[in-house]
């Protein structure tokens, strides 16, 4: 059995971290805030917003809720978006994602302000993400590399497979392993021999979001996998891209859950407390 | 001897497209037109601008050299571009490169409209490129694949090594490659074993400036090379990143000169009429 790399200690040195972090910001007179927007209708949706809510509270980071009807038309967000941009007091603005089919998830997002786009997903920050320029980078690459180094691994000069090219996070992590030093091997459901790719790769990350994808037979005893999938089987349970049982074939895996998305949602408060940073310094330049 | 995919034939088929579009928009009253920025003191930047106005000439393009001498300010350049976006007559605007060391060719190149940004190089075309929405994409990566594909080459499903990932054509190729479905790896500097990722590919694409960087050891008789590379040797000849003689040893490969370089001079006036297809659609949504 490989060794099972558990984001909880990671994860807590993080929070750590930012509870100090808030408390100097309070002590200067200002109290981290997060506003989350929410379409009601998806369970996923309203899961993810409320382990949000229960990490600010543990924080001492301000949540505010903007929950809309499943009617809510796209004026509505994006007026409420333009209160909160403008809002001083506000330093983050997520948007829970899935939408009902009717809302333009683009649309809404590009309306956020780039400094207050904590999941970096603005064009603006989706571009400084391509070219590692000062911006908010999405915080789930973050976890897959930062659960990496938690562990020891190292990546540079590394060849890495990365299953998975998606816009939210096969792609920037592409980016972020290349400013690593690592040799990106970049797979998809258009590539012929997946397991080929996998044999010759020293580390893993799948990114996919289909259960299972990842089997024991495409896997070899010195390999590192980081599992960035998060999927939701008939039964309820939830599992990542990797089969379980691959987990005695491998060197060390991320545990899904327990892993990547534990770290994600501790990076989510870093990337707010960053966000806060840049507002405050934009603010001294305008004086 | 491997197959030599010159560009020629592929470039000639290119103009003759432009020429009959050229006309087409001359009967409608509009003169397609390129303006080139130079800034004198590099012998390239001056060959490559001059290379532009031969082809503008043969096509019946107007073509504008704005030159500068060497203590131009930013603050110059910048006023021109303003006057350039703002000119309904100008419809891709370019800057030669490298630029003297006093003047941030970044901070130029930001203030070029999108709409004429010819080389892809704003903000806007350079998100627009990694994720295929609509936009104007740099046309030496354009070459590369267009190159391959005249010679009957097809990219879905193929192993694809790409050697390079600078701003201006390593990444962007990278992005074109996804949707043309290859599965890519992206070697660099870093890649301790460049041969390896050579021996495992079907398709090679090289973007790294360097000469003679890929030698007949690293390749194998089935590969398909294209080379992106050009490289002034101390001797005054040009290069590509590919030795010479690895034309001995594989399946096929694009020469330097006469590859991609050739292929991109064409697709840059391409990118002048998609330029000019881009303002005259906002002209009548303005009406």
């Amino acid at each position: 059995m490989g060794m099972v790399m558990k984001a909880k200690e990671a994860a807590d040195a993080v929070y750590n971290d930012i509870r100090k972090r808030v408390e100097e910001y309070a002590s200067q007179g200002h109290l981290p805030c997060i506003a989350t927007i929410l379409v009601e209708g998806d369970l996923a949706s309203a899961y993810y917003a409320k382990m949000k809510q229960k990490a600010a509270d543990k924080l001492g980071v301000t949540f505010q809720l903007h929950a809309f009807g499943k009617d809510v038309t796209e004026q509505e967000i994006l007026e409420l978006i333009a209160e909160l941009n403008a809002d001083r007091d506000v330093h983050g603005i997520m948007l829970e994602l899935p939408l009902p089919e009717h809302l333009s998830a683009a649309a809404i997002e590009q309306s956020i302000a780039p400094l207050k786009d904590v999941d970096g997903v603005t064009p603006f920050n989706k571009l400084a993400t391509v070219t590692g320029e000062r911006g908010i980078y999405p915080a789930t690459p973050q976890a897959c590399i930062r659960l990496l180094k938690h562990y020891g691994y190292s990546l540079a000069g590394k060849n890495v497979t990365l299953v998975g090219r998606g816009q939210t996070v096969g792609l920037p992590l592409f980016h972020m392993l290349q400013r690593e030093q690592a040799t990106v091997t970049v797979c998809h459901s258009r590539t012929p021999d997946l397991a080929f790719h996998l044999r010759h790769a020293e580390i893993v990350f799948a990114a996919v979001g289909r259960q299972n994808l990842i089997t024991r037979d495409m896997v070899h005893p010195d390999l590192v996998m980081v599992d960035a999938g998060i999927n939701e089987s008939d039964d309820g349970t939830i599992g990542g891209d990797i089969a379980r049982d691959v987990a005695d074939d491998v060197a060390a895996i991320s545990p899904v859950p327990g892993g990547v998305g534990t770290l994600t949602t501790a990076i989510l408060f870093e990337n707010v407390l960053l966000a806060l940073d840049y507002q405050l310094s934009e603010q001294e330049a305008e004086q």
